[in-house]
């Protein structure tokens, strides 16, 4: 790992299925990154508890980083506020890691918003708590680039961006977790270009793809088929598009309808190939989450970029349905230790050529 | 065929690949239905032209009904009025034929709406010219079902609906090519209830499923989270799936997550094994046809339910940019010949037991 940094990993809410696929994962042989690189952050005792009850302990040379839990409260399955503080503890502890330096990337198990609720923080979800201990906006710091020489950050751009990750297939969502009733009117120009420019950002820093190609997916049918079916496309994305091409140079190509776009993209992600974008942008949740959960349910890593470290995360919840059962498929959680592994390196690499 | 009718394939837009996928599909020993069991409706002169330029002569005993066209006005890959006049002309001696008994399916190559405008004649679609003039709400004439005595039928169940059908995946769309924003408010507890019993009633009918089950996608992210989300799943979508199970016996699950709903399809899908809906009901455009063109791309059938006869369709458009370049790919024609001929004889059988 970089100057010696390592992949922490949060045990998440440790009434969910976080903890067994945390072990499942390092036990797996498949994680390509070594013990000594990695540092888990969560309760001990509950870690080696499920440990011992899986027959994987750990292997030699993995830290384990204490993190107070009252064992005597552990109610698998369910909500709790000690369970929620646990959770908000251990990603505190990461960043804190971060901000010392022992740390370029955290993997974080799935955690449970009631629960933390419960114990008295009030967060949307991981993101927010993470963006509030670290701060955003950390693509935009690249004082070398040309590109954002007297730029004036928009509140946008110093938000964390959800990139949803499997393989070679990258998908951003410009609207998340809203009905879709406001989809519309939540998309706006400066939106819209914010959110592509960090995308663009970290396509280059994160992901080391240096002239990265864009498709933005039309918000309505047959992507508003010039104005017939909705004006979004007219009046927000396509000028929007010419914006990102002419004033920044950015590779974006759209807005196209989403259902072909989509098509397009299947063949050569099943057979191995090259896809015709390094990612794709979708205007709302189904549209990108459909697709992804399709094309790679067990593989789909949820990426945040423009912290100031990479973030990962299973896509998946805590799953309270199965916890306790040895049965929580651990896929997501190898391809997200994976992720951050990679992300991490290139990450550095990029940071080095900036500095020459 | 069921009383020795036949299967009606009209050439659609002669401008367009229509002409070419149909000979392409007669000649490609794949559609499972015999060629005295089949009659192109389309200009003579025109089919024969393209099949001879093809190399594809069409096999002795298909019969072509021929449909005036002034060949001097031929503009391959360009709109035009006399193109638009003929794919119209096609259409009505189709539903002619049908209507004389000569015909227990049309199948129907793409059409330009713009020539069929151009022509004066202002139609949405073909569904729309196939609706006016064979008349729709079939699937409700049946008296003998207990489900439809004293049911007094909607306008939407007087409306032929459009499902999308490839192998065992199909998929309905409560609403079709509108914009996003209008998605909410085009959700009625009336409408959702008339299309999924027009599905029900289709798919016991239609594809001889005796007790079918279908699934419902929620419209909003998480279908809702409970409300967290979007109101429309608890106060449109989850009372019209009680009221079709309890009191039509209607068997309907939901409304679902589509991301995961759609994930879960693809695995039994892709291996060829049942899956666990007999048809999946989408929200709008995007939802559905995302799904189906990244499962199913080159197979998926258009097909119009509710109409006196079956009627399926190519899922993709007229294709100007590739006509006559002897490029169209021809897979989801083969699959509309050979989905009308099997829901044909379903049909029959269905008929047959009604009398009994």
């Amino acid at each position: 790992m970089p100057n010696n940094k390592k992949i922490l990993i949060t045990l998440g809410d440790v009434c969910g299925i976080g903890p067994e696929i945390v072990v499942k994962a390092l036990s797996s042989g498949k994680i390509s990154v070594s013990p000594e690189d990695i540092c888990i952050i969560g309760n001990k005792e509950v870690f080696y508890k499920i440990a011992n009850e899986l027959g994987l302990p750990p292997e030699d040379g993995v830290e384990i980083i204490d993190v107070p839990f009252d064992l005597a409260t552990l109610k698998v399955g369910e909500t709790s506020r000690e369970a929620g503080r646990h959770s908000l503890l251990a990603l505190q502890k990461a960043c804190e890691l971060v901000k010392d330096n022992y740390g370029c990337a955290i993997v974080t198990a799935p955690v449970s918003k009631k629960s933390i609720n419960m114990a008295g923080h009030h967060y949307a979800g991981q993101t927010e708590i993470l963006k509030e201990f670290l701060g955003a906006g950390a693509l935009y710091k690249d004082e070398s680039s040309s590109l954002l020489k007297g730029l004036k950050l928009s509140k946008r751009q110093k938000q964390p961006e959800m990139l949803f990750v499997a393989g070679n297939l990258r998908v951003l969502l410009l609207t998340r977790h809203i009905k879709i009733a406001n989809v519309p009117h939540n998309l706006s120009k400066e939106g819209v270009l914010a959110s592509i420019m960090t995308l663009a950002l970290s396509l280059k820093r994160d992901f080391g793809i240096e002239n990265p190609k864009i498709a933005l997916c039309g918000l309505n049918p047959h992507a508003g088929e010039s104005g017939l079916f909705g004006m979004e496309e007219e009046y927000i994305l396509i000028p929007t598009i010419k914006k990102l091409r002419d004033k920044y140079s950015i590779n974006v190509d759209g807005p196209f309808p989403a259902d072909t776009l989509w098509a397009k993209a299947a063949k050569p992600f099943f057979s191995g190939q090259e896809l015709d974008y390094d990612a794709y942008v979708a205007c709302y949740h189904d549209q990108g989450l459909i697709p992804v959960k399709l094309l790679a349910m067990d593989i789909a890593v949820n990426t945040t970029i423009n912290l100031p470290v990479i973030r990962t995360s299973p896509s998946h919840g805590t799953a309270y349905d199965i916890a306790g059962m040895n049965k929580a498929n651990y896929m997501s959680m190898i391809e997200s230790i994976k992720l951050a592994g990679t992300l991490s390196v290139e990450h550095a690499t990029q940071a080095e050529n900036v500095v020459c």
